[in-house]
Parts: structure tokens; C-alpha cells; sequence
């Protein structure tokens, strides 16, 4: 079988890095041939680190039409993901972007729309969804062992920003330029696996974001957001760049017990008996069901983002299910959105949102922004990311 | 020096308790002299178990004229807290009061307003303060270790109870019985440690409180809080009686580190610079501040019950400053009724609350209980409590 041809657009950040595996040949199935990015003097960069074989081009549409490559990777810009992923589905290009899946779940829409139209294999970097700890809660769910959720409860507070690191871009934490803060840049994988572990999106929000709290900046670097599901259960998820050391722990509870996900390690508080059913036999006045303390042991490793490339590429090649389909992308980002609408409105959001209104108000942020979009940024920024994987 | 001479009002559940340790002489300085339930069988329990010298009445003015007393603790439902406790100041008795202060903050602060008349020793049972691990984070607080308080986070929804608790008394879980559940039954120790450590109440209130959610009852079961406070810190409140296990973990951050309070131990992650000032000379993109986790030794023990009743004792023979002064009662009371009356407005609330606004959606509710008040409810109750100390 002929290897998958890939191109990448934008190696800023982690597009190089996604270059840089292709190019050592680490991607079973998949082989390099083709780099996109604004920054002409890239190509010297390209040449030097993947291979003087590679081609390199400043603008998206000369990839495209190329006959290059099969399928491409974007790692533009949070604001650009959703056009460029629809210009690559109308040249029948499969497509793997990163995350967020957009900025606002309008555009966003519309580019599940031409994936689904199109029939090409659309992924997403959702990298987390291969680490063992929440495939395990998943399974815990999806198998009954848990029960029926009632509460989830996020507290994932260690994200620690500086301000020096808000003034290394002039886009980061804009509206314009990135389109919002803690929650489109440092908190997608959560948001996606908040709902993706327990297998439901809440039906409400109320939200409270806080808007340059802690650094100069003009997007929200502090929320706190209260969702309820509906099967009755609920759910609370706390947020912030501006807390040192932070907190990550995720305590999902369910009608036989609780799960608690903390320092890479899952405990569950197993109910002998479901609650349900002690609730309905127990008689005296104090009593609660038995509960055992296990230790959950979590096999295998997280393969990450070339995970990510590599169940993309042999879904390419073999049809085989994909771990992160696109489309599930603007899950996360339809919570991000509605936590923002609900602060912005001062009140309950129910999902879906409604996408006209809060693209709306988002361009009323756009248009007072402090950054002004220079021509090139599209796929401009140098930025160790090193440091900020996982 | 004189014994502080004490009658106990009320001998279900807690006043049970309190007069046994009073009559076995166990708490320094005091006397038990006298007993009032407006249950006349009791009286001969009191004489068998409490001894034949202690006078018994089923009036309280009886009690409050008998010359027999200085001083009275009362341990009734409720509701009657503010109304026996303003009888008694003015009959110029020292009073301690069982917590909750009582069901809605106008009558506690009329209550407040005659201990001040008084001059007299009022307290309440806020046995939870002489817990050595909230001493000691308060200590943390106020002697500046964890810096600028940022962030308060209680899940505390380990108060499981069953349909059976419920149906063990016809006016549990009534707005005409108890006017409320999980907050004015179980919370009212964590309502008050939560702002007695940090030494903040809030400046605003959005709850979300739900009615009859796990058990067939009227009143809240399952509550989620965020609150703001005027230091520009927030918070969350979370808590239930309808989960197994549950959680109890208090979580303080702060910009000198973070502070845990779980499975009775306190640890603290310390940043060696603080983070303002981290942040301030910091100059790379990612960074934070380095970060010690510390296991605080807790040193003392909890004295409870008995540890308030001498504290009041003491305080009454020698002036020394009350651990749990009576006043404070309100505060523990403003936020539960700020949460009910958030969910209710389904809108922000503003402390301090509209105290008129929060008694007359109380009474709405009131006029349609399935509860009805008995004459001789005021003073009895024959659940066995000793599984709710702590």
C-alpha cells in the first residue's frame, strides 16, 4: 500500500514538531512532502531539518492544488483552522487540525459539514484522548461500573501564565487573536475529555469568566462554570492561568460509586451495592452502602500526538474508527463558547448555543481588540511549545 | 469561684448529650441544675438519668424564672434558636446556642441585637472550630503563610442519608419543620469554617440549589454555590446528601501556594517567592514559581462539644474571649440563606441579603409543607445522633 502524502501547514509551534515526526519516518504509513507556511524564511528552516526533498510553499492554495499530497495537517491558528480545513475537503484532501477546532462553533459547523460532504477522513489533535487515565474512566462508564453519572467536577487550576509569557505574542490572549484565553488555548483537551470520558454534554451553563484578572490581558483568564446534564446530574468546572502551583484533580460521581483522577493516578470509591438499590432496602436512620477503595491499575502508554497522526493515517488506509474524529470537536468548543455567552449575557446558556449570538458578540470584542491582525500571521509563531505537550 | 449554674432546653438528639456530660461533671466550672422539654414523659428520664436533684419543667419561662439557673443552653429544632435565646437574655441568662442560629437571618440578628443589649455570654455550638486542622489553616492565613487569599473550593458531599433518615421524623426536611435540608441540617459547621479560616465572607451569591433531586422531600438536597469576595477572590460551594461515598476536601489557594484539607490531613504547596512577585521578574514565555509541598503537623485535639461548653463556662466566670461567640452565627446562616434565595431570584444575591425578601419566600414555602407543627414540637426529637457528631 502506497504511504498516505502529507503536508503540513504551518510549523510555528506544533506543526513543526508534527513535520519533524513525519520526517523521521515515525508515523507508520504516512511520509512528508510538503510544508506550508506564510513565513518564507521558513523554507530555509524546512530544508535544513526535514529534507531538501520537501517542498515549500507560502500559500495554502499552490499546497492544495499541488498533487503532492493525500491529506494535511493544520496547525495554524486557532481562528483558521475551520477555512483552511474546508478548502482542503473541496480539494478531497483528508484533514487533521489541531486543536481548538475553531474559535466559534458557527464556523466550525460548517467545516463538519464539508468533511461530511466530502467523505475524507477528518481528525482532530486530540492527543489526550490517548492517555490511558481517561480512556480507563471511559471504560468505567461505558461498562456500568461506575453507574449513572450524577456529578463531574473539574478543577484544573495549573496552568500557571505569566505575564511575560501573554507579552511574547502580541496575538496571544486578544480576542482577535486568539479569540479568547485559558479556555480556547490551555483548556481544549479538558473540555473535550470532560465530555468525551462520561459521554454526555450538558444541556445548560452558567458560567462566570473573569476577564484579565490576574494578568493584562483582555480575555478571561479565570472561570468557574456550572453545568447540569440531562439525566439530572451535574457538574462544576474551575479554571484559571493565574494560580501557582494549581490543581488538577477530576472527580466524576455515579450512582455506584466515584472516580477521582489525580496525579496521573484513578481511584474508585466502588458501592458494594448500587445506591439506588441500598436507598430503597436500607431502613434505619444513619447508614450509607458499603464502599471498597480500589486502586485502579492503568495499562499502556500515551502515544500522543503522533498517536493522533497514526490512527489518522491507518483510518486513511484501513477505514479502521478514529480515536478523534473531527467533528467532535466542536463539543469542546460549544462549552468554551457557552461558558463565555453566559458571562457575557449574565445568564443561563442552554445548549446547543445559539451561534449567531455569540459570534456577534464576539466580533463586538474583535473590533475593540488591542491586536490588529498583521497580513502574514496566519500561520506565523516561534514560541518553544515544548514545554506546554501533554 | 461559684459553678456557672445550667439548665439544658431541650433533651432530644444534641440536649441529651450536652446535659449528660454537664451532670457527670465533666465540663469545668459548671453545674447541670435544671432541664425543660415540652415532653412530659421526660421527666423521668432526666431524673433516672441525669439525677433526682435536677429540677424538670415543660415551659421554658417556668425555667427562665426558677432562680435555679445562670445560665442556658439551648438545643431545640431550629427554628425556635433566636426566639428562646432572646426570652432568656432577657432574663439576664448566659446563653449557648446549638447551631444552626436559626432559619432566617432577621430573627438571628434580633437575636444578636439583645445578647448586645444583654452584656450577657452568648455562644454557639460551633464544635467543628475546635478542630485542630481548621485552627491551623486559619493560623495559616492569618499569620500571612499562604499570602492573599485567591481561591476557596469545599466539596463537602459526604452527608449521604438515606428515604429512611428522611421518613424518621415528619418535620425533617420541611420548610415548616427545619426550613431547609442539606444546608441548614448538615452544613451549618462547614458554612461557618468556610469563612471563619479564610476570615471572609463574600460580597455576592449565585446558587444553585436542587429540591427533592435524590430523596422524596421539599427542601434543597443538592447544592452548588459560587460566591465572589471583595479581595477579588471566588469560590465554590458543593454539596449533597444524595451521594456514596461523597468527598470532603477544602481547597485554599492563595499567592503564596495552596492549601488541602482532606482525609484529616492539611498539606501545603508553598511557592518560595510569591507569586506577584514571581510574575513581576519573570522574564521567559513558560515558568512558575518553585514549589514546596509541605505535610503541616497538626498538633492538638479536637474537644467538641464539651470543648464549646467549657469555653462558654470560662468565659463567663473569667471574661477570656469566646472561641464561637454567638454572633457570629449569622454568617454561616447568611450564606445558606443566600444560596436558597439565589436559586429561588435564579439571580445573583448581594450580601448582606435582603433579610424581608429571603422571610417571605420562606413563608410561601411554609404555608404549602406537607409539614405541620404539632403544639409540643418545639422541644422533642428521639433520633439517635450520636452517628452525626463531628
Amino acid at each position: 500500500m502506497n504511504p498516505v502524502r502529507v503536508g503540513v501547514i504551518g510549523v510555528g509551534n506544533m506543526g513543526a514538531y508534527h513535520a519533524k515526526q513525519l520526517a523521521a519516518n515515525k508515523i507508520t504509513g504516512a511520509v512528508l512532502t510538503a510544508i506550508c507556511d506564510a513565513v518564507e524564511e521558513k523554507k530555509e528552516w524546512v530544508s535544513k531539518e526535514l529534507g531538501s526533498n520537501i517542498a515549500f510553499f507560502t500559500n495554502e492554495n499552490e499546497l492544495f492544488q499541488s498533487g503532492l499530497i493525500d491529506a494535511v495537517i493544520i496547525a495554524t491558528p486557532h481562528y483558521s483552522h475551520p477555512s483552511l480545513a474546508i478548502e482542503a475537503f473541496k480539494h478531497e484532501l483528508h484533514v487533521l487540525i489541531e486543536k481548538p477546532a475553531g474559535v466559534y462553533t458557527k464556523q466550525v459547523r460548517q467545516m463538519n459539514e464539508a468533511a461530511q460532504q466530502s467523505g475524507k477522513v477528518f481528525s482532530i489533535m486530540y492527543n489526550q484522548r490517548t492517555n490511558p487515565l481517561y480512556q480507563k474512566l471511559r471504560d468505567l462508564i461505558q461498562s456500568g461500573e461506575l453507574g449513572e453519572v450524577r456529578r463531574t467536577n473539574w478543577i484544573i487550576t495549573n496552568w500557571y501564565r505569566s505575564q511575560s509569557y501573554y507579552d511574547s505574542g502580541a496575538w496571544r490572549a486578544t480576542w482577535a487573536g486568539e479569540g479568547g484565553g485559558v479556555l480556547i488555548n490551555q483548556d481544549p483537551h479538558q473540555l473535550d475529555l470532560w465530555q468525551w470520558s462520561i459521554g454526555m454534554m450538558p444541556t445548560r451553563v452558567r458560567a462566570f469568566c473573569r476577564f484579565g484578572h490576574y494578568r493584562d490581558i483582555e480575555v478571561e483568564d479565570d472561570v468557574t462554570a456550572y453545568v447540569e446534564y440531562a439525566n439530572g446530574a451535574s457538574g462544576v468546572f474551575i479554571t484559571t492561568t493565574g494560580e501557582a502551583p494549581g490543581t488538577n484533580r477530576f472527580e466524576v460521581s455515579g450512582d455506584r460509586g466515584k472516580v477521582v483522577i489525580e496525579n496521573d493516578k484513578m481511584t474508585f470509591w466502588r458501592l458494594r451495592t448500587p445506591e439506588p438499590e441500598f436507598n430503597q432496602t436500607f431502613k434505619g436512620a444513619f447508614g450509607a452502602p458499603e464502599c471498597w477503595k480500589c486502586d485502579i491499575p492503568i495499562h499502556g502508554q500515551m502515544t500522543g500526538h503522533d498517536g493522533i497522526m497514526m490512527d489518522w493515517v491507518k483510518c486513511i488506509q484501513h477505514g479502521t474508527p478514529l480515536l478523534a474524529p473531527g467533528e467532535e470537536g466542536i463539543h469542546g468548543l460549544t462549552l468554551s463558547n457557552a461558558m463565555l455567552l453566559s458571562t457575557w449575557t449574565d445568564n443561563w446558556v442552554d445548549l446547543p448555543i445559539d451561534e449567531e449570538l455569540f459570534l456577534s458578540e464576539l466580533n463586538q470584542r474583535i473590533e475593540t481588540s488591542r491586536y490588529q491582525k498583521p497580513k502574514a500571521e496566519a500561520t506565523s509563531g516561534t514560541v518553544d511549545m515544548s514545554k506546554t505537550f501533554g
